[in-house]
């Protein structure tokens, strides 16, 4: 424990989860490390649910990084005791109890997100609950697996509970780069110019005197889910590396091309398999999420850096992360996510985004969170951050879902997070338009003829062709605009 | 002449209108000075009109820093010689070009625009044509009432053509600062820190060889209309001052404010008349227009400086600038459009953005750009810019339009330019809601009881109760979702 708690007079708050989870109180607004699920805290919500299990109206506010795990967000949600969720999610339970209003969820771009903590905006942070791989000598935390908001948590909460995860090797000190910025009027620039710069301190900066209970655990997070790789989205990483490989040809894109964003999903790990099968080499990863794939190209050269907030791997990603650390040490780097997502450093390194769309219209509005414009799927998440200050945001999607009877390219998009004036490309397996300096006619033309699914061609060129009647910039007829969705609604089928 | 044109060398290029207009080839990209109705050149797209007045086919793209005068792009859509127009426009002929598609307009984020002509995602601008107020002895371009995209139009194209208008007079010099950022992976951060720093050059540096032609003339821009503040936009002005009271209160802002940016229109003048009339002092002007009532809160001290990429003042406004101008050049600064838009240098100040809407919905999704979502009104400008960077993010409408036949608070916005995820404050004359980490459900309630017309009310909730029934994250019935634009459309009737 000497080794995991260096700081002496801090040994006196290592208590038990029972005891840490006593002094969460309704009402309150806790704050948690976690983003995907990796590195949030397990022992305390445990503990929590049991206590509060026979407790009416105990309710709290959740806050995280991003998505947690279940043992975190799934609990919580089961036992019903959140009453607002921000800023992202991808749990199951928690997904159904946000769509029944059972929960207020708010959705915000995670660049925003500490920001606005800190601005005051969502209220005051009653406890930060962070695990933790160590406590320093000076009561400095340094945490696991992910970032995320931790260190923003840390500064804001009025109380701080550490879970000292033993599962979660000493190796792993070293490899945060943590900074937060000042807020407005006396922001600096952030200093990171080259995603490699470390700009800031390997554990977080925290009061001690805040730390009021520390807890040892060794429970394991949910074991990461992998999609496998079909056919489609091979051929999507098809077209975008095909895209890539003409912006080189005329001089868009240099031939290390830009630091790479990508999303989530299986989509965007078919796209990271597909880069590794190209000829490009020497790539930087500037993103959030770093998944076993992202190792692949370290170690095989196509990568030779990656920046995230999260280390998203399986079982045997950690294993071979922690076998090899040595190697990876220099060329992987987790940061805050008010860093790894912030337009800033993203705008000035020129970022190429590449994210997962659930639908796009004919005219380049994208949907990357509704499912028929009402059910939450998850959430923006970083899509927002990255798309909106990259040097070129791509939105990957297949054209179809649900066996051909949902077309992912519409006449509208039922929800809008990403606006024709934020996206750039389109890839679906049919083809790649490129939408730079279109007029939305000619993106809806570019649109149809590469993207949609045949099936869905010619009803989207009917579409178009009537609304052009009415002789309007953006040609939509509003009755049957929204149409299709109304029909799967009713018929599960859009034809 | 030598005051005007100071470089020796170059005399030999000074020449006609029409000769310089024969310069500009059907097929070509023209890149132009202008922002808002100022500064931009005058004399060349007359002669041009005149001389390709006969011929068939003529053909040129049009880009701007923003929207410009009726002697350019009034007489260029008459003429109907414009293919491609990017990236703003308000103009009525344009208008009238670009909603039967005669023309095709791509509405680009103004900050965006300029690194994108870098970019070379808009192809090669073939002859840069803008208006100075002189040319430095090196060569040099020192420019107008408005900066725009001028320095990367100069950059980037093969030809560069200057209208020296004599009616703008010298005393402009020394009221620029331009900068340009260079690209990545090299981009640097932009060094200003505070929104009264100086970080360029007081002109445009260009190759001088590349300067093929220097036209002298007089010509004026035209006139800037003013709309007169109504007690709508002076109630929804007081609802925002008393809004700003109370976040000072809580300590959410501090006395001075942060930085305020103001948008275009009658609402937006409104406002800054509001803050006028408030308690508030000292405070800092950054935004993209400096008009007349700008140059009041400066004389009275209500600010302290103003940073904008145009003067877009009244001739009374120019004589009263010009006449006190020793007092002026302390207090107001022009910057090229890709620094005064720039989100990193949004972000840092922490500007409070105000911008207006054209509708926005119940769930918090802005219109800012199409009428019954197919018109184009104006284009995004920087709205999105200043919006998605800001501190603080407001927008403001009238709760009607059109005598009441509009609502302009929707169950539906009939096109999104700023999401729910953006936009944490609207205001309309009826009240203000505070959308900051509300759920849509709260949103919505939030939306109908505050900023809805009261005839509208009832059929808002009405909207929202039937679609809860649904149970879902953002309920809409999407059959009826855009219900109330179709009636509209047909009837000329909301209700
Ligand atoms: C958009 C997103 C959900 C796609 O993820 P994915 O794993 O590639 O998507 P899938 O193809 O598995 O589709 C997910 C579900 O949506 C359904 N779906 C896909 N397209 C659909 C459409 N157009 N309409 C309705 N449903 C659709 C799928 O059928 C699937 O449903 P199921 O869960 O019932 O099987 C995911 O990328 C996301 O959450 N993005 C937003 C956040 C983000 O971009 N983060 C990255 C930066 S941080
Ligand atoms: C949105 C915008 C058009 C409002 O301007 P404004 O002068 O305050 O608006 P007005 O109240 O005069 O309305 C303009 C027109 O839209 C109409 N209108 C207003 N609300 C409407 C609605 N909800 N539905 C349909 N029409 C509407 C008005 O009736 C008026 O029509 P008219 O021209 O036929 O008289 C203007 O601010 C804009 O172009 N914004 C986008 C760019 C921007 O924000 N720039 C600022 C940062 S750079």
């Amino acid at each position: 424990m000497e080794e995991r708690v260096k700081c002496k007079s801090l040994h006196s708050k290592i208590t038990s989860a029972k005891e840490a989870a006593g002094m969460i109180k309704s009402g309150m607004t806790l704050g948690t490390s976690g983003f995907t699920p990796t590195g949030y805290p397990k022992a305390v919500p445990e503990a929590l649910v049991k206590m509060v299990e026979k407790e009416e109206d105990f309710k709290i506010n959740l806050y995280t990084g991003a998505s947690v795990g279940q043992s975190l967000d799934g609990i919580f949600a089961e036992a019903g005791i959140i009453s607002k969720r921000m800023p992202y999610q991808t749990n199951n339970s928690m997904r159904k109890a946000l769509n029944s209003c059972d929960v207020h969820y708010a959705d915000i771009h995670l660049s925003h997100f500490s920001q606005q903590i800190r601005y005051g905006f969502y209220g005051k942070i009653d406890v930060a609950l962070v695990e933790a791989a160590q406590i320093t000598e000076e009561g400095y935390i340094v945490p696991t697996t992910s970032i995320g908001a931790s260190p923003v948590f840390c500064s804001e909460a009025e109380h701080i509970i550490v879970e000292i995860n033993t599962k979660k090797p000493l190796e792993l000190c070293g490899i945060h780069d943590i900074y937060q910025p000042e807020d407005p009027p006396n922001r600096q620039p952030i200093p990171l110019v080259n995603p490699v710069d470390r700009i800031g301190k390997p554990y977080i900066e925290v009061d001690p005197s805040k730390i009021k209970a520390i807890v040892i655990t060794d429970l394991e997070d949910d074991p990461i889910g992998f999609a496998p790789v079909d056919e489609n989205s091979r051929q999507i990483a098809k077209n975008l590396i095909g895209f890539f490989e003409k912006e080189v040809e005329v001089g868009r894109l240099p031939e290390k091309l830009l630091p790479l964003q990508s999303g989530v999903g299986s989509v965007a790990n078919a796209v990271l398999k597909g880069i590794s099968d190209s000829r490009f080499k020497d790539l930087i990863f500037y993103s959030e999420v770093i998944q076993d794939n992202v190792l692949d190209l370290l170690d095989e050269g196509t990568f030779k850096f990656a920046s995230g907030t999260s280390l998203t791997l399986s079982p045997e990603g950690f294993q071979r992360f922690y076998q090899n650390f040595d190697e990876y040490r220099s060329k992987v780097l987790l940061r805050p996510m008010e860093i790894s997502n912030n337009p800033e450093v993203i705008r000035r390194i020129g970022s190429i985004a590449m994210n997962t769309a659930i639908e796009a219209d004919i005219f380049g509005n994208v949907n990357s969170t509704h499912i028929m414009g009402s059910k939450m799927m998850n959430g923006i998440g970083g899509s927002g951050d990255f798309t909106r200050a990259s040097y070129l945001s791509i939105f990957t999607t297949p054209s179809i879902a649900k066996n051909g009877d949902i077309s992912s390219i519409v006449p509208m998009v039922s929800h809008v997070d990403h606006t024709e004036h934020d996206v750039n490309i389109i890839v679906t397996e049919q083809g790649l338009a490129d939408l730079r300096g279109l007029s939305p006619v000619q993106r809806a033309e570019a649109i149809i003829e590469n993207c949609a699914h045949p099936d869905y061609q010619k009803p989207l060129e009917e579409y178009l062709n009537k609304a052009k009647e009415g002789s309007c910039h953006t040609p939509h007829t509003l009755g049957d605009s929204l149409s299709w969705h109304e029909k799967f609604v009713q018929t599960k089928k859009m034809r």
